[in-house]
């Protein structure tokens, strides 16, 4: 799994930073790249990595400010264009649906293939065998979720040289034995899974929140995850500002980490007012509060591996 | 007069060529900005220029397709974020109006200024003191207007010389005599406005196209024009695409340029299967039909100064 911030910005770009868009590449667990929030540009962000529009599998939106859907249109018809045959998702708030198909009906934009729009409420709203998606409303000036991703456990890892002691015979039952299956040998013996394979691993979480002041639903939603993405349009001198405009400080999405017990925090929609000079003060306000803390910048990765979050450098 | 190629592309956009856009710079002319096309990141490019959003007065849209609106919502906010508090003119064709007002509706966008949307048939559709603009129907596989802009003759220099000879003291007579009035003097005599200045100047004519393939009006719409904005999506061995897609290969829109007699071609909407290096041979196959040909890039500024057009370079 990995975490590729492509606009990290608030409100509007500006030459350092885009609207908001980051993709979960969930390519490793087979389940393609899941794009959470697509301000103006993303598909232009896109063109500067070495992701691939029509790998994007499902998109979610946290709310329907400009600034987080600006990009939508364009990317739904580039990946259409550029070979996606795939169906895409894309989960929203209430009004989602009425705008997409409006857009698409007026500029008579034709896709090779299908698009679901699922306007979203509360609660789980995807599960398959591998994830389990969770939303809550934060508190915006509009109707705003965040999203937790949840990983299911993973199957632990055959113990092969235990199993060729039981007697399994090199071949198909091993693949059944690894896949959770206990099988049934030549002489009648049952060799269970479990006596086989290693303990079940944990799988990750992480919850990516939308725009939001500090709110109970944004601590239920990354409790116990492993990365919590949080807004921090604000520092500390201005969070008076946040609260007006329904947004956090660094200090906000600090103290959420902190009482959710996430292991990593990523802060992200950082304002244009913050000059790249500004960004270590910003980080040594939310620090004090959280001390796992990163500020991502446009294309900033961050690989979750062996249950650790390393930040990638190019 | 000043034109500056925002985006050059087709379709989509390309590391080197955004989707459509080109602001018509009449700050000198007292109008501001007129901005035609506005693709996705029109405003992420004026980013990169000495631009400024708040001085954009009307938006002229060609058509509806994605590439050539989807920056108009981020682009309408931020005018509004940026200071820009004067009303905003929209035009473009049927649907053009709904899409927008679902879209600020939907996204709650709210504009510190007033938004006039004005879908438009061919004909005359704007007139002031200084400016006509007149549209036709282009030949596009969905409705498409071709916009001609023309400057009103421009009053002819007041002759000073010849005005203090006639007896008119220094001071606001001067100015009438100027501005077109004929005045009586303190001694009764008449000074006629036409007898102290010079001839009245031409004003110039720009015709901005959009998608097209090669038909009559946009040779009317051309029509002894200065300066021809023309689109040339294709070279001359892909035609049978250019036809199929409703669009012009550099051949055709050279060809509207010489039967129009303008007195320059900007070929823009450049297809990104053209490379850098292949440029260079577009322009010859364009060259060999119509020799006052440049090919824009994002970008490029074009100056029309004392009846000539010159290439800026930065
Ligand atoms: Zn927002
Ligand atoms: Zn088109």
């Amino acid at each position: 799994m990995e975490l590729q911030f492509l606009g990290t910005g608030a409100g509007m770009p500006s030459k350092l930073r885009n609207t908001s868009a980051v993709v979960l590449n969930l390519s490793a667990e087979g389940e393609g790249y899941w794009l959470f929030d697509c301000g103006e540009a993303t598909q232009h962000q896109i063109l500067h990595t070495s992701l691939k529009p029509r790998k994007i599998a499902k998109i979610f939106i946290t709310h329907l400010h400009g600034d987080h859907i600006f990009g939508l249109p364009g990317l739904i018809g580039s990946r259409s264009f550029l070979g996606g045959d795939e169906p895409l998702d894309i989960y929203g708030p209430l009004g989602l649906r009425e705008w997409l198909e409006t857009t698409l009906r007026i500029t008579q934009t034709h896709l090779n293939y299908t698009l679901r729009i699922h306007e979203i409420e509360e609660g789980v709203i995807f599960e398959d065998e591998n994830f389990r998606v969770i939303t809550q409303s934060l508190r915006h000036v509009i109707p705003c979720y965040g999203y937790r991703v949840e990983q299911k456990p993973l199957l632990g890892k055959l113990l092969i040289d235990k199993a060729v002691g039981a007697g399994v015979p090199k071949g198909p039952l091993l693949k059944r034995l690894k896949d959770g299956e206990d099988v049934t040998l030549d002489d009648g013996r049952v060799v269970l899974s479990k006596e086989v394979t290693g303990a079940p691993q944990e799988g990750f979480t992480v919850a990516i929140l939308g725009d939001t002041s500090y709110c109970d639903s944004a601590v239920e939603l990354a409790s116990g995850a492993d990365i919590l993405v949080h807004e921090a349009t604000f520092d500390l001198e201005t969070g008076n500002l946040a609260k007006e405009y329904g947004h956090s400080t660094i200090g906000d999405a600090a103290s959420v980490a902190n009482e959710a017990r996430v292991e990593a925090l990523i802060a992200n929609h950082i304002s244009a007012r913050f000059m790249p000079s500004d960004i270590a003060k910003l980080k040594v306000q939310g620090e004090t509060i959280f001390p796992t803390l990163h500020i991502a910048e446009d294309f900033a990765r961050f690989e979750w591996k062996d249950g650790e979050m390393i930040r990638l450098e190019d």
